[in-house]
């Protein structure tokens, strides 16, 4: 795989979370990068997202590094931007970079206070160990509930893109999920950077849901350092950044607290893309057809109640509806279908619903989202303990 | 208990379900009652909601009956409508009333046809059967996966309420939830009665939440025949009527599907009351919550969390949150409390959150959701095997 030039990597255990697996990630750019992030809309905020969006104004959006830890949020505690602060200002002394050329970002439990000492005491042996190799071993320990490692790479001409990202539960993505950090050797503009990354991830990190909460820590940067001295055109950097943020969400969902199959909803003929969006999202995040879905259940009535509370007007008997490529619902009532032979389609770990509003109607929206099942719970409910 | 004068009920088995138990309800008034109802706000709506919406208009709000089955929601077939019509002829035949006396109700599985035979059969026996004494018979033939019968009386001046409600998934209201039935003998205008039901709802039935689906068949519909000539003050009534509806609601989310506590959530101190209903809202439909109370953790970060997902501006800083009557957090942070002590708190069957915001606002709403377990997976994944 090509990683893109000019970027390298470390990780170590910090002792931050209990069990004795990296927890602190480093990522360097030896050349100043234009960046550009999304953060959480959610209305508590984690510490280090004020501080990131503080940097990449203070720094015009030039950055050298990223900091990150898992197994605490640093967030609602009573050093949240103290504890981002020194990790920061740390980091660019032991890098010999200025503090606003670090971008902090941290997740895991919300409430407990991090001690910036286990960071602080780590920054040596990350700066000593950073290597341009290193990029699965970062991606590993931003890990929290997560099963599998989940990276992307694309190439754009002679550049070069690689993401990663963790994020298995609290999913449900308002402008950006989790943590997923984006870097490249393409030489991008900043404003050109931002764009490409707001819409890349409306169209990709907005249209995942695991449980449709929304974390105070969400982050989503893109460091583009320029290292390959190739410039690619627009449309295309951007399209290479949808594919590797598009790849990066549907690892998340896939990788859902629980779930077993991956669920790609298509809505089609709503009155416009963002009605279609509404659709389908309030599909995604229907328990009832979540836990269908988890039972192999072609329960297409819960699909069109879930779209009838959309709050979008459609006329339910202008509708259809598929599973598996399998017509189940036409103008509203059910299609004529074998239910055993679709409930074994079902069982397949992916699994497709497809919408579609009859008549002039030109909005369409794809969406990810995965089963509901009670590993779910299982998880949820002793997160902590 | 004191059951409304002048109303007899019967129900039976028509064969609508597959184990033998009633799934057919018939409430009778022995002379015109006014009639007020709410229904869903679901875009997909069943054929009865239709049917029921249709009657009220041209009766001008005077009912004699309701006619209601469990086990098919008669939604999204072919004959949904038709079939409403037919049974609502029959039984205002049988009954001797005229077809738009009677509100037709259902509730069950999605998109499948209901068989009208079935319950034209049933409805000389219904009607040879009706009897004052059999209101909880009623009460349990529209049961669906309750485990509960669902009733609630009150007193208001020399007149009686009594309702009666199913509900269990699908819970989450924007007008209504599930099937309830309200008979008072109280003598109250048409018009002084829907306003009473709207504001009664507003407050019990719209502030509940299980799973936050909201079905295609929610309808609350209550009749007030006169039959005790008691005229109760206008702000007495809707009281009673609240009292009813609040139990009936409370009722429901107790029985929620696979719940084993219910979570009454307080919030205090936002910007309006609607503010307030919103981060309420937020929090009973937040699965992380809902986890967090099935496993006894006290993680008040989800809580928060939640909280700033509602769409309402606020001070994390200024936010306080309880839980068990314990504070939890102070200020945004994590208070001084036991966790241990909390935990085996909140391993009691009802559970409290209250979160208040410091300042101004004089805000607040109260909610009802349950805890979410692994049983609500297991019920909905093979809900129609």
């Amino acid at each position: 795989m090509n990683t893109p030039r000019g970027f390298r990597y470390a990780s170590t255990y910090a002792g931050i979370r209990k069990v004795a697996k990296d927890d602190v990630a480093l990522i360097f750019s030896d050349q100043p990068a234009a960046a550009a992030a999304v953060f959480t809309t959610n209305r508590v905020v984690a510490g280090p997202v004020t501080i990131a969006r503080k940097n990449l104004r203070s720094s015009a959006g030039s950055m050298r590094a990223i900091l990150a830890n898992a197994g605490n949020a640093n967030c609602a505690t009573r050093t949240a931007e103290q504890v981002a602060v020194e990790c920061v200002n740390s980091a660019a002394d032991v890098l010999n970079i200025k503090p606003n050329e670090v971008l902090p970002a941290s997740t895991g439990v919300i409430g407990v206070e991090l001690d910036s000492a286990l960071i602080l005491r780590v920054l040596p042996k990350l700066h000593s160990e950073l290597d341009a190799e290193r990029f699965t071993h970062a991606a590993a320990a931003i890990m929290t509930t997560d099963t599998r490692l989940k990276t992307a790479y694309v190439s754009v001409g002679g550049a070069h893109i690689a993401g990663m990202c963790k994020g298995s539960g609290m999913i449900h993505p308002r402008m950006a999920t989790t943590l997923a950090f984006v870097m490249t050797d393409a030489a991008v503009s900043r404003s050109a950077l931002q764009l490409a990354l707001s819409n890349a991830t409306g169209r990709t990190f907005n249209r995942i849901s695991v449980d449709g909460d929304t974390s105070t820590n969400d982050t989503v940067a893109v460091l583009a350092n320029g290292a390959s001295n190739v410039r690619p055109p627009r449309k295309a950097f951007e399209e290479a950044l949808t594919e590797v943020l598009e790849s990066l969400a549907i690892q998340i969902v896939h990788d859902g607290e629980g779930a077993r199959k991956l669920v790609t909803i298509d809505v089609a003929g709503a009155p416009s893309d963002a009605a279609a969006e509404k659709i389908a999202r309030a599909i995604a995040n229907s328990p009832l057809v979540k836990t269908a879905i988890a039972g192999s259940d072609p329960n297409w009535g819960r699909i069109l109640s879930a779209a009838g509370n959309a709050g979008v007007v459609f006329d339910p008997r202008e509708t259809d509806i598929d599973m598996q490529g399998m017509p189940v619902c036409r103008g509203g009532l059910a299609a004529d279908f074998s239910e055993d032979g679709l409930k074994q389609k079902l069982d397949a770990p992916d699994c497709t619903i497809r919408l579609s509003i009859r008549g002039r109607g030109k909005g369409s929206a794809r969406f990810w989202t995965c089963d509901l099942t009670e590993e779910y719970i299982r998880i949820n409910a002793s997160y902590r303990t």
